[in-house]
C-alpha cells in the first residue's frame, strides 16, 4: 500500500519485519522478497537515487540495454506494493535501536514537514550512494550529458567509450589512476581536474609517460548536442576534444541515519557485511552501494535476495510452526 | 557469433579469454559483462537447462513475475551475441588443465556427434542443476503440472501456494525436512514418497505431530487441467486432494567435467568460491547453483557480474597499459 502523511497515522502502532530504506534496484529487490516470503515490509524512498539518473542499463541480464533505470524503479515498486509491501515517500533522518525493535525517524514533506517514527524488527539499509559531479554555474548542462556519453561508472559503460577520446574528471589525485583502468577502453584519455587539486609532479610524470594530457583549469561548459558530447570548453578558453568521458569525483553515501548504530562496523563509508549481507548488528542488513563490493545493478538486486531471505529465515525459526490442526488427534486438555 | 558443426572449425586454434560452460542465468550475465570487458569469450549451452522449465519468473526485479525463463534465455543469448560473445550448442565432455590454458573438450550434434577440443584462459562453469521429478510411465502427466502449480523451488514459490493443499514429493527422508519449513507458507500438507524410502518412526511421529498425512504409495498420476492440479492418484488407489505442490527429490549436477581437475575444492556437489565467486583453481570461477548458496535467478545473475569482473581484472593486470602514442614525445630507439 502507498503510504503518505494522509495515512501514515494508521501505521504508526505497526512493527513491521523489515524496513527498507531506500527504493532503488536493491531495495526493491528485497521488498518483492520480504512480500512474497509473507512478511510484513516497508520501503521508504526519498527519491532521486543513483538508478533513477541511469539513462540506459547495460549489463542486467533480461532487459534490453536502452532500458532506463526509471523505468525499473517504477515498476518493481508496483510489484512490490502489488505482491503485499507499503511504500511511503519519506526522509529517514536517524534510527535508533530500540533493543527488540528499531525505531526509523522519518520527515514526510519537504515544506511543512512533519516528522514521525515506525518501527520494525529489522532494518535493510538500500539507501545507496550518488556521483559527485562537476560543478558548475548551469548544472543543466551537466545533466544534458551525465548518464548518457558522460558516464559515472566504467564498469557499466567502458565499453561505450572504446577508443574515443575521452575525459577523466577527478577531484582528488588518487582518482586520477583511474586513467590507468579507463585504458583498457582506449587510450586517448584527457585528464581534467576542474581547478580542484593541485597534481604531484610524480602523477604528472606518470600521466606525460602515457601520453595522457593534463588540464587543471576549471571547466566552463560541455560542448555538445542531443546528449553527446563533442568536448569540454575550459574557463582559460581551451576546448579538449572528447566524445564521451567518465566523471571519477567519489560519490555522495546515503548513510548518515545509521551513524549511531554503534554496532555496525565500517570500512570508510561502506558497512562490512557477512555473505547474507548482515551486518555486525544482527537485525540490520546492507546492501549493493552501502557495502563493500561491486557497485553494480546485478549485485544489489542479489543483495537484496540474501537480505530477505535471512530475514525470513530468522522470522520463521523464531515462530511456532505451524500444524494441520484437524488432523491433529483432540488432546484432553484441562480446563 | 553463433558457432556451429559447420564452422567450429575455424575457432579449434582460438585462445579464448573465457569459456562459459553453460547458457543459463549465470552464464549469459557473464558473457554479457565478458563481451562488455572486451573480452573474447565463449559460451557452450547444451540445452534444456533448469531455468528453460521454468514457466514464471516470480522474483527478479525489472521482468513482469509471468516472464517464462525461456524468455530471458533468448533475450540473454542474443545480448551476448551482439556485445560480441560467441555462442555454441554442444555438450562439454570433460575440462583438462594444460598449464596456460584450459582445453575443453566438448560434443557436438546428437546423432552422429562428432569431438572438438576448444581453449580459454579462464573457465567460468555455469552449468547448473536440473531437479530430479517423480518417474512416472507418462512423464508428459508431470511436465503438465511441474514448474506451473507443482513447484520445484521453494523460496520463488512459497508465497503461491499460501494455505492451500499442497503435496511434498521427496526421494529420500532428510527430504521430507522441508515439510517443516514449507509449513510457513501452508500447513496442510501431504507428504508423499512415491514408494521411494521407509521411512523412520520417529519421522512419522513429527508429521503426525504437526497433522501432516504420509502417503507411500507410489504416485500414479497427477490430477487436474490447463496446469491446474487439484490432486494425485496413488498406485493403491488413494486420491490426495492438493492444488499444489512442492518436488524436493534433490537436484542433478552438470559438474562431472570438472571432476578432473585436482585443485578445485568441494562441498558435497557444490563447489566452493571465494567473494568474487573464484573457485580454488586461479582460473575457473563456478556460478549460481554449481556454488554454495542460494539458487536463485538474482544470485546466478550477480555471480555472473562477479565472475566476469575478476577475469577482467586479472587479464588488465596481465596486460601491458595502453599509452596515447601520438602524444609521447618520440623516443630515441638504438636499431
Amino acid at each position: 500500500m502507498k503510504l503518505s502523511s494522509a495515512n501514515i497515522e494508521n501505521h504508526l502502532d505497526t512493527v513491521y519485519d523489515a524496513i527498507v530504506v531506500g527504493g532503488g534496484m536493491g531495495g526493491l529487490s528485497a521488498a518483492i522478497y520480504l512480500a512474497r516470503y509473507g512478511l510484513k515490509c516497508l520501503v521508504i524512498e526519498k527519491g532521486r537515487g543513483r538508478s533513477l539518473w541511469m539513462q540506459e542499463t547495460r549489463n542486467y541480464l533480461g532487459l534490453d540495454p536502452s532500458t532506463p533505470g526509471r523505468n525499473i524503479l517504477t515498476h518493481g515498486t508496483k510489484q512490490a506494493i502489488e505482491w503485499g509491501a507499503d511504500h511511503l515517500r519519506a526522509f529517514v533522518e536517524n534510527v535508533t535501536d530500540e533493543g527488540d525493535t528499531l525505531a526509523v525517524h522519518v520527515k514526510i514533506g519537504k515544506k511543512n514537514d512533519r516528522s514521525y517514527t515506525l518501527r520494525s524488527k529489522y532494518l535493510v539499509a538500500a539507501s545507496g550512494v550518488i556521483d559527485v559531479l562537476p560543478e558548475l554555474e548551469d548544472m543543466q548542462n551537466v545533466y544534458d550529458y551525465a548518464g548518457y556519453t558522460l558516464h559515472v561508472c566504467m564498469i557499466c559503460d567502458g565499453f561505450d567509450m572504446w577508443d574515443q577520446k575521452a575525459v577523466l574528471i577527478v577531484k582528488r589525485e588518487a582518482q586520477i589512476n583511474a586513467a590507468f583502468v579507463m585504458n583498457w577502453f582506449t587510450p586517448y584519455i584527457s585528464v581534467l581536474t576542474h581547478g580542484h587539486v593541485p597534481v604531484s609532479d610524480a602523477m604528472k610524470q606518470q600521466l606525460a609517460d602515457h601520453g595522457y594530457p593534463l588540464y587543471e583549469a576549471p571547466i566552463a561548459r560541455f560542448l555538445g548536442e542531443n546528449h553527446k558530447m563533442s568536448g569540454v570548453e575550459l574557463e582559460d578558453g581551451t576546448v579538449v576534444e572528447a566524445t564521451t568521458g567518465l566523471i571519477n569525483m567519489g560519490s555522495i553515501y546515503h548513510n548518515q541515519y545509521l551513524k549511531g548504530i554503534e554496532e555496525l562496523t565500517w570500512d570508510g563509508e561502506n558497512l562490512i557485511t557477512n555473505t547474507m549481507t548482515q551486518t555486525t548488528h544482527d537485525r540490520i542488513f546492507a546492501l549493493g552501494d552501502l557495502k563493500q563490493g561491486l557497485n553494480q545493478v546485478s549485485v544489489a538486486v542479489a543483495d537484496g535476495t540474501l537480505a530477505a531471505t535471512q530475514i525470513w529465515r530468522n522470522i520463521r525459526r523464531a515462530s511456532e510452526p505451524r500444524k494441520w490442526e484437524e488432523n491433529v488427534p483432540k488432546q484432553t486438555t484441562a480446563a
